[in-house]
């Protein structure tokens, strides 16, 4: 089974979208399986963290924007906005893709985590991950 | 085939675990297919790395330490101790999941690669990894 | 069916395979599945990143190497050379394993999205990729 999410993120942050993920698999109906979601864009990315203390993920926002500010002058790839190249290096330096077992009927999710998709850019309006279901 | 190994981490520290997931494989018995692993947590992660020179893991560790350290005035989330956040970038920087294909009934590893659990905080007492076989 | 792509790197650059890959999916000839690479080495890694303007692979290549530069006097592990240990935390950094849906017989890749062998080192003679793909 194969669905697409769309969602409109419109500034940086990180979005979770466990509802809409359990939902596909809930669908999908499986005992056991593997669940791959890919992001099909270079300056938004996907990550697992965890979503019980909202502090922990403003950290990490605060944090990578440190690592990778905007306006660095090393970047020559400037004509997409301030926000593009950093975009892209955080981007690289998390996942495109996530490939997490169905046991019992469930994602096998730990306890703390949440999946979130973490928009890089100030004013992007759609991003597309495509969910994958796949029995076994 | 679904299986979950648990391991006694207590320390900061990347601990091999090729032996464990080489034999759920061997158990499989599959000529071809992807084994997958998923680390159940948000403050330690999965890494494919160099296990024939200690000094690359000593290194790497060094490394990712100084560039995230703990104590850094940037955190907010200091609640679960010192070590909690930087666990959650290191995590967030490396990888929850990791899928390696099965080639002639083994794991296609190259020659100099292991597979680790990079424990990113100091005294935890378990932590939980779900290896996934799929034929095919 | 599984596949090994062997490209000749002989420096350190972002390569782009997605020909190579897609030629793969195409040869498999199914019309939904998973397509998932694995690069066999600890000093070189997998990426997918834009491959519309040259200027960003150009960028992420001098902020990965201010970030890892060579002579890095935090380095135990010199025996390999001067660019061995900063290949092996860059591979850490980024992926080892890439996992693609196909959908409609096509690899699900955004508008923007190239597939890349980020070579680390200076000179390696060959890399190899393994190419799995499997139907459903």
């Amino acid at each position: 089974m194969i669905k697409t999410i769309k969602l409109n993120t419109a500034h940086q942050k990180l979005f979770e979208i466990t509802p809409q993920v359990v939902n596909v698999v809930n669908e999908a109906d499986i005992s056991e399986g593997l669940c791959t979601l890919f992001i099909q864009h270079t300056s938004a990315s996907l990550l697992i963290q965890e979503n019980a203390d909202p502090s922990v993920l403003r950290d990490l926002e605060h944090w990578l924007n440190r690592l990778v500010p905007e306006g660095d002058a090393l970047y020559t790839h400037r004509l997409e906005g301030l926000d593009d190249m950093p975009a892209h290096i955080k981007t690289a330096l998390t996942a495109v893709n996530l490939t997490i077992p169905i046991v019992n009927g469930k994602l096998a999710l730990g306890t703390w985590q949440g999946i979130f998709l973490w928009e890089h850019r100030h004013d992007i309006d759609q991003r597309s991950i495509i969910i994958h279901i796949l029995q076994g």
